[in-house]
């Protein structure tokens, strides 16, 4: 009995110890992902540890007011407000916080100089109901596009304050000393995050809006640059399995531009936030902030029709047709030049340089719908044939409309390179070549003049062409 | 001289009454301006308005702990705590009050704890510094996607709270009556605010998520219903005005679905809500929120192609070719029969019933791209024509794709009523008949069939059309 229980309490050990080091070894896994997942975080964007520790540098500051003794007997516990201040009024970009900031201050001040009235009236003639029907209006002011997206912050702080004075005022007699310690603590929390945030490594709103409108154009552009090859070529090539595994691989790559179709939001926000940052390095105080947005809501545009076009690259294999071989040059010049055209103006965005090469490649797409006019008219498919040829003819029309919309684009980037004075590169004149089936053409000059803006980007669609023009913007 | 000046003061008199006039008129124009905003703001949804009035009497509720003498004697100064949570919390719909509510209680509870120790290791072991790099870590831990989407508030509580009691615990020697007082008031605004939210007129962020995922269908469904003879009519009458200046008009209406383009944020930001409120209505606990952001991606990918389609609206008229005719049949009955099943869909979404007919209509589209089939092999464009048909295939190919869409929306329904065990409708059954070419058909039986997910939606693509298929989600 005595070695049977030994046995059965060796056996319930080692299985205990099989389960904790099952447990350790689980919880090791799980902590290895979270500390993966931090990493990555913290290597995707280093801005974002910056950011922490220069919250924790602003807290420190203004909880000297707490540590040193004559400043706290100066503000009393409202010193409490600036420590609140700070935390709610940091954001990650200079833009968010001084709008968060100034918000504040002005609707402290506002809300403590409206409630004092209020009060003065509920003593003196009995009003009561005021303040909460004051809040109830301002409650519904929110509702107002316009002041919601750049004052909602003010407006909640405006409630906010008015209710605690007009209320509080009810009991405490220093009512005027608590409402200027107050707006003072305030001021001297956000003073705080505005200085850290605008003098210690800044996060520019507007920089990063200016890098995700390049962004997405490259994104859209790395898309077109290889969709010709990937779709004509997919269908000659189909027999070697080596180039599917491949192109499996490139359609993920290709799959960048999926995130530009919801890019709206996050570019509404940054372009908001923008407009509050003073000038800094290459971005002047009047920067044409709301020619992003309209250069955005173009590149989303074409975005939608790529992700219409994208719909060809995932069409099971068909038979090779004589027709998809005529189409096929024209087609791929379309898609791979208006790419090109895309990373030119990125690029050039990028810079801050006005675009050079650009309509060079716009011109060379008109070429390749012309040739592919051309080819159309050359071709005369039967009657069994006119079924295979339509998703070629689909791929064809829509390529037709994409280089509508980065001629749209093009228009938009000079637009912007326009007001923004962006200087000129000296290439813009020489690189003047357009490249047309193996000979050189001469240009049109136009580019460089200024002030003359419709000539600029030559966007003449052959009228014998019957393709549908780019779809109006709501 | 007398005169002269007397006539010079009439003239400046005159000058500037007209001046004040224009002045008033200018005011005047503006008010009426601000004042029909607002009517428009409050009878667009009149929510809006009860939303303000819930506010005002959560903040009067919490206001009385001021005014009635002995709940003052007990809460002190911190009773304003109650009425900035009120401030604070209160959300439009109930999702995001409970939301912000519970995230505030628990942050609020866990920091102050937290802060308690770390007030004590500051006093006794002398680590000062470390409130302020938990503040630090904690800023990090809200760059997570995660956390941002749903406990971001409360993280920003928690950084608060406990900065807040960590370095006044420096000062104040009450701290945890303090800390307690504190938590009791934030208690008792955020039950004031749950509790007016959840009983007075709730707003319910589900119901409004099922309702935008119903509209937004309805907007495609409108717009695939009038696309048709929108597209195929125009180009046969061109000739009278009338027709055109009414079509300009429609044009307007049929760009109802633009808005679907851009509403992934809301659609994401009310299933994070819903996902916090209680069963309400025909809504139980567990409803599947996802699926309904499932559908809401599936629908926007069929808006996608709707913008491509849109494109082809504002062609310039095209010379009338034969081929144009042959197809124009199968093209408007693909585009109204998809709209209408998408009606149907959007219909038995809104009522909560199991979708009936739908399949009829998608059943009725397929039919129809064999008819398109057959009507491409039946003709063969000549040599100058295939530039002409050029538009009107494309136009065509969406269609197929667009159907395609629809089919899979039409699945995603039905996954979503049957994880939320809607009702089946009595006309199923009976409904069941194709309308295929005036001839009636025996239909497939598979929609009532429960557990066989698979058959219930048949969007068999015939194999012989070279069609593409609907691009993958990423």
């Amino acid at each position: 009995m005595e070695i049977e229980s030994t046995t059965c309490e060796k056996g319930l050990m080692s299985r205990l110890c099989d389960w904790a080091k099952a447990l350790f070894g689980k919880i090791r896994t799980k902590m290895g992902n979270v500390v993966n997942r931090i990493m990555k975080l913290a290597i995707d964007d280093p801005r974002r540890v910056i950011h922490s520790f220069k919250v924790a540098l602003a807290l420190t500051f203004v909880s000297l007011i707490y540590y040193i003794r004559p400043l706290y007997d100066g503000f009393g516990v409202t010193g409490i407000w600036a420590v609140l201040t700070v935390v709610v009024v940091f954001e990650f970009t200079v833009g968010g916080t001084l709008s968060k900031g100034i918000n504040r201050g002005i609707a402290t001040f506002c809300a403590g100089g409206l409630a004092l009235a209020a009060n003065y009236i509920a003593i003196h003639l009995g009003k009561e109901g005021e303040p909460v029907f004051l809040a109830a209006v301002s409650t519904f002011v929110r509702f107002f596009p316009h002041i919601k997206r750049r004052y909602d912050y003010g407006v909640l702080i405006f409630i906010l304050t008015f209710s605690m004075v007009a209320i509080s005022g009810y009991r405490v007699e220093k009512i005027i000393e608590l409402a200027n310690q107050r707006l003072f603590t305030i001021i001297v929390g956000g003073a705080t995050c505005m200085v850290v945030s605008l003098f210690l490594c800044p996060v520019w709103a507007g920089e990063d809006l200016h890098k995700l409108i390049a962004l997405n154009m490259e994104k859209l552009a790395s898309f077109l640059e290889e969709f010709g090859g990937e779709y004509f070529k997919l269908h000659e090539e189909e027999s070697t399995r080596d180039v599917d595994i491949c192109s499996k691989d490139k359609l993920l790559f290709l799959h960048g531009y999926k995130s530009v179709l919801n890019s709206k939001a996050s570019e509404e926000s940054l372009a908001n936030f923008a407009w509050w940052e003073p000038g800094h390095g290459r971005f002047k105080f009047s920067h044409p902030w709301k020619l992003y947005l309209k250069t955005g809501v173009l590149i989303r545009q074409c975005a939608y029709h790529i992700e219409a076009l994208n719909g060809y690259l995932n069409t099971d294999i068909q038979v090779q047709s004589e027709f998809h071989k005529t189409i096929a040059e024209p087609c791929m010049k379309m898609s791979s030049e208006s790419g090109k055209a895309l990373k030119e103006l990125a690029s050039s965005l990028r810079d801050m340089k006005r675009p050079s090469t650009s309509s060079t490649h716009i011109k060379n797409c008109e070429a390749a719908i012309s040739d592919l006019r051309a080819a159309l008219e050359a071709s005369s498919p039967g009657r069994a044939d006119i079924l295979k040829i339509i998703p070629s003819i689909a791929v064809g029309s829509l390529l037709i409309d994409i280089t509508k919309c980065v001629g749209k684009i093009s228009e938009s980037i000079h637009e912007l390179s326009d007001k923004a004075s962006f200087e000129s590169t000296e290439s813009t004149l020489s690189s003047h070549i357009i490249i047309h089936r193996g000979s050189t053409v001469k240009p049109l000059i136009s580019d460089t003049t200024h002030g003359n803006d419709d000539n600029r980007v030559h966007v003449v669609i052959i009228n014998t062409t019957p393709s549908a023009t780019c779809p109006r913007l709501v």
